[in-house]
Protein backbone atom coordinates (compact mmCIF):
# COMPACT_ATOMS: atom_id res chain seq x y z
CA UNK A 1 0.00 0.00 0.00
CA UNK A 2 1.44 2.84 -1.25
CA UNK A 3 -1.09 5.47 -0.11
CA UNK A 4 -1.02 8.38 2.14
CA UNK A 5 -3.17 7.31 4.26
CA UNK A 6 -1.55 3.43 5.55
CA UNK A 7 -4.68 2.86 7.86
CA UNK A 8 -8.27 2.89 7.69
CA UNK A 9 -10.74 2.86 10.38
CA UNK A 10 -14.30 2.09 9.66
CA UNK A 11 -17.46 3.49 11.55
CA UNK A 12 -21.24 2.02 10.69
CA UNK A 13 -24.69 1.99 10.98
CA UNK A 14 -25.84 -1.36 11.81
CA UNK A 15 -26.91 -3.43 8.67
CA UNK A 16 -24.85 -0.92 5.99
CA UNK A 17 -23.01 -3.70 4.44
CA UNK A 18 -19.96 -2.18 6.23
CA UNK A 19 -18.06 -5.19 7.17
CA UNK A 20 -18.45 -6.45 3.51
CA UNK A 21 -17.37 -3.28 2.20
CA UNK A 22 -14.33 -3.04 4.66
CA UNK A 23 -13.08 -6.60 3.55
CA UNK A 24 -12.87 -5.64 0.24
CA UNK A 25 -10.83 -2.58 1.00
CA UNK A 26 -8.53 -4.73 2.78
CA UNK A 27 -8.73 -7.43 0.20
CA UNK A 28 -7.66 -4.65 -2.56
CA UNK A 29 -4.88 -3.46 -0.66
CA UNK A 30 -3.69 -6.49 0.51
CA UNK A 31 -3.77 -5.34 4.52
CA UNK A 32 -4.93 -7.68 7.31
CA UNK A 33 -8.34 -6.31 8.58
CA UNK A 34 -9.48 -6.11 12.46
CA UNK A 35 -12.81 -6.71 13.64
CA UNK A 36 -13.83 -9.43 15.65
CA UNK A 37 -10.06 -10.33 15.87
CA UNK A 38 -9.99 -7.27 18.03
CA UNK A 39 -11.23 -9.02 21.19
CA UNK A 40 -9.48 -12.14 20.86
CA UNK A 41 -6.13 -9.98 20.49
CA UNK A 42 -7.75 -7.58 23.60
CA UNK A 43 -8.53 -10.36 26.06
CA UNK A 44 -4.97 -11.92 25.08
CA UNK A 45 -3.42 -8.36 25.73
CA UNK A 46 -4.77 -7.82 29.33
CA UNK A 47 -5.22 -11.22 30.82
CA UNK A 48 -9.13 -10.96 30.60
CA UNK A 49 -11.33 -14.51 28.84
CA UNK A 50 -12.61 -13.69 25.51
CA UNK A 51 -15.99 -14.15 26.64
CA UNK A 52 -15.60 -11.34 29.77
CA UNK A 53 -14.44 -8.89 27.19
CA UNK A 54 -17.46 -9.68 25.10
CA UNK A 55 -20.03 -9.26 27.94
CA UNK A 56 -17.70 -6.39 28.30
CA UNK A 57 -18.66 -4.96 25.04
CA UNK A 58 -22.29 -5.24 25.15
CA UNK A 59 -22.29 -3.54 28.34
CA UNK A 60 -25.08 -5.45 30.17
CA UNK A 61 -24.34 -3.93 33.06
CA UNK A 62 -27.59 -5.37 35.03
CA UNK A 63 -26.24 -9.07 34.16
CA UNK A 64 -24.29 -11.42 36.45
CA UNK A 65 -22.20 -12.53 34.09
CA UNK A 66 -21.63 -8.60 34.39
CA UNK A 67 -21.59 -7.97 37.40
CA UNK A 68 -18.94 -10.88 38.26
CA UNK A 69 -16.34 -9.71 36.17
CA UNK A 70 -16.53 -6.35 37.50
CA UNK A 71 -16.68 -7.52 41.31
CA UNK A 72 -13.40 -5.85 43.10
CA UNK A 73 -12.45 -3.44 40.20
CA UNK A 74 -12.18 0.08 40.34
CA UNK A 75 -12.97 0.60 36.80
CA UNK A 76 -16.40 -1.32 35.10
CA UNK A 77 -15.49 -3.98 32.81
CA UNK A 78 -16.34 -2.23 30.01
CA UNK A 79 -13.88 0.26 30.83
CA UNK A 80 -11.12 -2.49 31.15
CA UNK A 81 -12.32 -3.36 27.79
CA UNK A 82 -12.09 -0.34 26.02
CA UNK A 83 -8.58 0.68 27.18
CA UNK A 84 -7.18 -3.02 26.24
CA UNK A 85 -8.79 -2.56 22.58
CA UNK A 86 -7.29 0.90 22.47
CA UNK A 87 -4.02 -0.57 23.65
CA UNK A 88 -4.21 -3.44 20.93
CA UNK A 89 -5.86 -0.86 18.26
CA UNK A 90 -2.84 1.29 18.55
CA UNK A 91 -0.05 -1.33 18.10
CA UNK A 92 -1.78 -2.77 15.31
CA UNK A 93 -1.69 0.64 13.97
CA UNK A 94 2.10 0.82 14.54
CA UNK A 95 2.66 -2.47 12.87
CA UNK A 96 1.56 -1.54 9.93
CA UNK A 97 -1.22 -0.57 7.51
CA UNK A 98 -4.53 -1.73 7.82
CA UNK A 99 -8.20 -1.71 8.32
CA UNK A 100 -10.16 -1.20 11.75
CA UNK A 101 -13.48 -1.60 12.12
CA UNK A 102 -15.56 -0.61 14.86
CA UNK A 103 -14.15 0.20 18.54
CA UNK A 104 -13.74 3.89 17.98
CA UNK A 105 -11.04 3.33 15.88
CA UNK A 106 -10.70 6.41 14.45
CA UNK A 107 -10.93 8.40 18.27
CA UNK A 108 -8.18 6.07 19.43
CA UNK A 109 -5.78 6.89 16.57
CA UNK A 110 -6.70 10.84 16.39
CA UNK A 111 -3.85 12.57 15.68
CA UNK A 112 -1.89 10.61 13.78
CA UNK A 113 -1.89 11.56 9.76
CA UNK A 114 -1.95 8.49 8.23
CA UNK A 115 -5.28 7.32 9.29
CA UNK A 116 -8.44 8.00 6.81
CA UNK A 117 -11.72 7.65 8.75
CA UNK A 118 -15.27 6.31 7.18
CA UNK A 119 -18.03 6.22 8.64
CA UNK A 120 -20.56 4.07 6.63
CA UNK A 121 -24.67 4.75 6.75
CA UNK A 122 -27.82 3.94 5.07
CA UNK A 123 -31.55 5.14 4.69
CA UNK A 124 -33.77 2.54 6.53
CA UNK A 125 -35.22 1.17 4.07
CA UNK A 126 -32.07 -0.17 2.30
CA UNK A 127 -30.91 -1.86 6.18
CA UNK A 128 -34.24 -3.40 6.74
CA UNK A 129 -33.76 -4.86 2.80
CA UNK A 130 -30.87 -6.48 3.81
CA UNK A 131 -31.50 -7.38 7.73
CA UNK A 132 -34.32 -9.11 6.08
CA UNK A 133 -32.11 -11.02 3.47
CA UNK A 134 -29.67 -11.98 5.89
CA UNK A 135 -32.12 -13.07 8.35
CA UNK A 136 -31.61 -10.52 11.01
CA UNK A 137 -35.13 -9.56 11.73
CA UNK A 138 -37.62 -12.29 12.12
CA UNK A 139 -39.14 -12.92 9.01
CA UNK A 140 -43.13 -11.83 10.26
CA UNK A 141 -41.51 -8.82 11.25
CA UNK A 142 -43.10 -5.41 9.89
CA UNK A 143 -41.38 -2.47 8.79
CA UNK A 144 -41.96 -0.96 12.21
CA UNK A 145 -40.46 -3.91 14.25
CA UNK A 146 -37.33 -3.69 11.85
CA UNK A 147 -36.99 -0.42 11.82
CA UNK A 148 -37.20 -0.29 15.65
CA UNK A 149 -34.95 -3.38 15.75
CA UNK A 150 -31.99 -1.38 13.44
CA UNK A 151 -32.66 1.83 15.67
CA UNK A 152 -31.97 0.02 18.28
CA UNK A 153 -28.23 -1.58 17.43
CA UNK A 154 -27.34 1.90 15.96
CA UNK A 155 -28.38 3.62 19.71
CA UNK A 156 -25.75 1.15 21.35
CA UNK A 157 -23.09 1.83 18.74
CA UNK A 158 -23.58 5.59 19.26
CA UNK A 159 -23.84 5.32 22.72
CA UNK A 160 -20.52 3.28 23.17
CA UNK A 161 -18.73 5.87 20.75
CA UNK A 162 -20.35 8.92 22.43
CA UNK A 163 -19.43 7.61 25.87
CA UNK A 164 -15.59 6.82 25.16
CA UNK A 165 -14.76 9.54 22.51
CA UNK A 166 -15.19 13.10 22.76
CA UNK A 167 -16.98 13.29 19.12
CA UNK A 168 -20.58 12.52 18.32
CA UNK A 169 -20.67 9.51 16.22
CA UNK A 170 -21.97 9.59 12.47
CA UNK A 171 -21.67 13.78 12.72
CA UNK A 172 -19.60 14.63 9.09
CA UNK A 173 -16.95 16.77 10.66
CA UNK A 174 -15.26 14.05 12.71
CA UNK A 175 -14.86 11.68 9.54
CA UNK A 176 -12.65 12.32 6.06
CA UNK A 177 -14.95 10.43 4.27
CA UNK A 178 -18.71 9.36 4.76
CA UNK A 179 -20.62 7.29 2.70
CA UNK A 180 -24.16 6.78 1.67
CA UNK A 181 -23.92 2.62 1.58
CA UNK A 182 -26.88 3.10 -0.94
CA UNK A 183 -24.69 4.10 -3.42
CA UNK A 184 -23.09 0.84 -3.92
CA UNK A 185 -20.85 -1.54 -2.22
CA UNK A 186 -18.80 -1.52 -5.51
CA UNK A 187 -18.64 2.15 -5.52
CA UNK A 188 -18.03 2.81 -1.70
CA UNK A 189 -14.81 0.32 -1.91
CA UNK A 190 -13.75 2.89 -4.88
CA UNK A 191 -14.07 5.51 -2.98
CA UNK A 192 -12.37 4.60 0.00
CA UNK A 193 -9.70 3.30 -2.05
CA UNK A 194 -9.20 6.47 -3.70
CA UNK A 195 -9.39 8.42 -0.88
CA UNK A 196 -7.08 6.14 0.91
CA UNK A 197 -4.54 7.66 -2.31
CA UNK A 198 -4.14 10.52 -1.08
CA UNK B 1 -22.93 13.41 -18.63
CA UNK B 2 -23.83 9.40 -18.25
CA UNK B 3 -23.44 9.10 -14.51
CA UNK B 4 -25.95 7.67 -12.02
CA UNK B 5 -26.72 10.96 -10.47
CA UNK B 6 -27.31 14.23 -12.76
CA UNK B 7 -27.01 16.07 -10.21
CA UNK B 8 -25.19 17.35 -7.46
CA UNK B 9 -25.74 19.18 -4.79
CA UNK B 10 -22.66 20.60 -2.28
CA UNK B 11 -23.32 21.94 1.08
CA UNK B 12 -20.07 23.65 2.89
CA UNK B 13 -18.43 24.59 5.54
CA UNK B 14 -17.18 28.07 5.19
CA UNK B 15 -13.40 28.54 3.70
CA UNK B 16 -13.36 24.69 2.95
CA UNK B 17 -12.91 25.61 -0.75
CA UNK B 18 -16.30 24.01 -1.69
CA UNK B 19 -16.74 26.48 -4.21
CA UNK B 20 -13.48 25.96 -6.56
CA UNK B 21 -14.11 22.22 -5.30
CA UNK B 22 -17.84 22.71 -6.78
CA UNK B 23 -16.67 24.74 -10.48
CA UNK B 24 -13.73 21.83 -10.79
CA UNK B 25 -16.75 19.69 -10.65
CA UNK B 26 -19.08 21.27 -13.11
CA UNK B 27 -16.13 22.12 -15.51
CA UNK B 28 -15.07 18.33 -15.70
CA UNK B 29 -18.78 16.82 -16.41
CA UNK B 30 -19.51 19.90 -18.63
CA UNK B 31 -22.82 21.00 -17.21
CA UNK B 32 -23.82 24.42 -14.94
CA UNK B 33 -23.07 25.50 -11.86
CA UNK B 34 -25.48 27.28 -9.84
CA UNK B 35 -24.53 29.56 -7.13
CA UNK B 36 -25.29 33.41 -6.60
CA UNK B 37 -26.80 33.25 -9.81
CA UNK B 38 -29.82 31.19 -8.22
CA UNK B 39 -30.16 34.88 -6.78
CA UNK B 40 -30.40 36.52 -10.11
CA UNK B 41 -33.17 33.71 -11.45
CA UNK B 42 -34.96 33.70 -7.94
CA UNK B 43 -35.28 37.31 -8.50
CA UNK B 44 -36.33 37.32 -12.14
CA UNK B 45 -38.99 34.67 -10.98
CA UNK B 46 -40.23 36.19 -7.80
CA UNK B 47 -40.35 39.84 -8.96
CA UNK B 48 -38.54 40.66 -5.99
CA UNK B 49 -35.38 43.02 -6.65
CA UNK B 50 -31.86 41.19 -6.46
CA UNK B 51 -30.98 43.83 -3.70
CA UNK B 52 -34.40 42.25 -1.64
CA UNK B 53 -33.10 38.78 -2.46
CA UNK B 54 -29.84 38.86 -0.68
CA UNK B 55 -31.11 41.17 1.83
CA UNK B 56 -33.72 38.05 2.69
CA UNK B 57 -30.72 35.84 2.37
CA UNK B 58 -29.00 37.15 5.25
CA UNK B 59 -32.24 37.74 7.13
CA UNK B 60 -31.20 40.67 9.12
CA UNK B 61 -34.57 40.53 10.49
CA UNK B 62 -33.75 44.02 12.36
CA UNK B 63 -32.36 46.32 9.44
CA UNK B 64 -34.45 48.84 8.03
CA UNK B 65 -33.88 47.50 4.37
CA UNK B 66 -35.38 44.22 5.68
CA UNK B 67 -38.52 45.87 7.04
CA UNK B 68 -39.08 48.10 4.23
CA UNK B 69 -39.34 44.75 2.32
CA UNK B 70 -41.69 42.87 4.44
CA UNK B 71 -43.99 45.20 5.23
CA UNK B 72 -47.44 44.49 4.23
CA UNK B 73 -46.29 40.67 3.68
CA UNK B 74 -48.00 37.86 5.13
CA UNK B 75 -44.20 35.97 4.81
CA UNK B 76 -41.20 37.15 6.38
CA UNK B 77 -38.72 38.02 2.93
CA UNK B 78 -36.44 35.62 3.88
CA UNK B 79 -39.44 33.28 2.90
CA UNK B 80 -39.94 34.70 -0.23
CA UNK B 81 -36.77 34.22 -0.84
CA UNK B 82 -36.10 30.42 -0.26
CA UNK B 83 -39.69 29.85 -1.82
CA UNK B 84 -38.65 31.66 -4.76
CA UNK B 85 -35.09 29.50 -4.94
CA UNK B 86 -36.54 26.22 -4.24
CA UNK B 87 -39.04 26.57 -7.27
CA UNK B 88 -35.85 27.75 -9.28
CA UNK B 89 -33.81 24.79 -8.01
CA UNK B 90 -36.35 22.38 -9.21
CA UNK B 91 -36.41 23.80 -12.53
CA UNK B 92 -32.77 24.25 -12.61
CA UNK B 93 -33.26 20.16 -11.82
CA UNK B 94 -35.31 19.52 -14.12
CA UNK B 95 -34.02 20.83 -17.19
CA UNK B 96 -30.82 19.13 -16.74
CA UNK B 97 -27.47 18.23 -15.27
CA UNK B 98 -25.79 20.41 -12.81
CA UNK B 99 -24.09 21.45 -9.95
CA UNK B 100 -26.14 23.19 -7.08
CA UNK B 101 -23.98 25.17 -4.37
CA UNK B 102 -25.87 25.60 -1.36
CA UNK B 103 -29.12 27.27 -0.87
CA UNK B 104 -30.46 23.68 0.67
CA UNK B 105 -30.44 22.21 -2.74
CA UNK B 106 -30.40 18.72 -1.22
CA UNK B 107 -33.10 18.99 0.47
CA UNK B 108 -35.47 21.10 -1.61
CA UNK B 109 -34.44 17.98 -4.39
CA UNK B 110 -35.30 15.36 -1.63
CA UNK B 111 -37.32 12.58 -3.09
CA UNK B 112 -35.12 12.86 -6.83
CA UNK B 113 -33.26 9.54 -7.04
CA UNK B 114 -30.91 11.12 -9.50
CA UNK B 115 -29.49 13.37 -7.11
CA UNK B 116 -26.01 13.28 -5.12
CA UNK B 117 -26.01 14.90 -2.12
CA UNK B 118 -22.84 15.95 -1.31
CA UNK B 119 -21.04 18.27 2.37
CA UNK B 120 -17.55 19.27 2.76
CA UNK B 121 -15.95 20.59 5.73
CA UNK B 122 -12.92 20.92 7.09
CA UNK B 123 -10.71 21.06 10.92
CA UNK B 124 -10.63 24.61 11.60
CA UNK B 125 -6.79 24.61 11.48
CA UNK B 126 -7.35 24.14 7.62
CA UNK B 127 -10.08 26.84 6.85
CA UNK B 128 -7.71 29.04 8.73
CA UNK B 129 -5.40 28.97 6.93
CA UNK B 130 -7.38 29.32 3.50
CA UNK B 131 -8.86 32.12 5.16
CA UNK B 132 -6.33 34.16 5.99
CA UNK B 133 -4.37 33.42 2.36
CA UNK B 134 -7.89 34.85 1.15
CA UNK B 135 -8.01 38.23 3.01
CA UNK B 136 -11.43 36.83 4.38
CA UNK B 137 -9.68 37.69 7.97
CA UNK B 138 -7.87 40.77 9.11
CA UNK B 139 -3.98 39.91 8.68
CA UNK B 140 -4.20 40.83 12.22
CA UNK B 141 -6.70 38.52 13.97
CA UNK B 142 -5.16 35.79 16.13
CA UNK B 143 -6.41 32.19 15.90
CA UNK B 144 -9.07 32.93 18.11
CA UNK B 145 -10.42 35.49 16.14
CA UNK B 146 -9.87 34.26 13.40
CA UNK B 147 -11.62 30.66 14.21
CA UNK B 148 -14.39 32.84 15.95
CA UNK B 149 -15.23 34.47 12.30
CA UNK B 150 -15.38 30.96 10.75
CA UNK B 151 -17.69 29.55 13.69
CA UNK B 152 -20.06 32.67 13.34
CA UNK B 153 -20.52 31.72 9.14
CA UNK B 154 -21.19 28.25 9.95
CA UNK B 155 -23.81 28.87 12.66
CA UNK B 156 -25.45 31.40 9.89
CA UNK B 157 -25.45 28.15 7.14
CA UNK B 158 -26.26 26.04 9.73
CA UNK B 159 -29.41 28.11 11.11
CA UNK B 160 -30.85 28.72 7.27
CA UNK B 161 -30.45 24.86 7.16
CA UNK B 162 -31.82 23.64 9.81
CA UNK B 163 -34.62 26.23 9.76
CA UNK B 164 -35.64 25.41 5.97
CA UNK B 165 -34.91 21.45 5.93
CA UNK B 166 -35.91 19.02 8.42
CA UNK B 167 -32.73 17.35 8.50
CA UNK B 168 -29.74 18.75 10.64
CA UNK B 169 -26.89 20.94 8.49
CA UNK B 170 -23.98 18.54 8.36
CA UNK B 171 -25.15 15.82 9.78
CA UNK B 172 -23.36 12.24 7.94
CA UNK B 173 -26.70 10.60 7.56
CA UNK B 174 -28.75 13.43 5.25
CA UNK B 175 -25.82 13.36 2.52
CA UNK B 176 -24.42 10.70 0.25
CA UNK B 177 -21.40 11.99 0.55
CA UNK B 178 -19.47 13.88 3.23
CA UNK B 179 -15.60 14.99 2.56
CA UNK B 180 -13.13 16.16 4.60
CA UNK B 181 -11.54 19.00 2.08
CA UNK B 182 -8.30 19.16 3.73
CA UNK B 183 -7.86 15.60 1.67
CA UNK B 184 -6.66 17.94 -0.89
CA UNK B 185 -9.30 19.90 -3.32
CA UNK B 186 -7.93 17.17 -6.31
CA UNK B 187 -9.05 14.26 -4.06
CA UNK B 188 -12.51 15.50 -3.47
CA UNK B 189 -13.18 16.14 -7.32
CA UNK B 190 -12.30 12.86 -8.09
CA UNK B 191 -14.48 11.36 -5.31
CA UNK B 192 -17.37 13.34 -6.18
CA UNK B 193 -17.17 12.53 -9.80
CA UNK B 194 -17.08 8.85 -8.84
CA UNK B 195 -19.84 8.58 -6.42
CA UNK B 196 -21.89 10.84 -9.67
CA UNK B 197 -21.12 7.92 -11.64
CA UNK B 198 -22.99 5.11 -9.65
Amino acid sequence: MSGKYGIITIGREYCTGGLDIARAVAGRLGVPIYDKELITLAAKESGLSEEAIAAGEKRPSGSLLYNLYTMGSELPLSDHVFVAQSRVIRQLADKGPCVIVGRCGDYVLRGRADVLRVFLHAPLEFRRRRAAAEGLVPPDADEKAASALLQKEDRRRAAYYNFYSEFRWGEAGHYDLCLNAAMGGEVCVDLILRAAQG
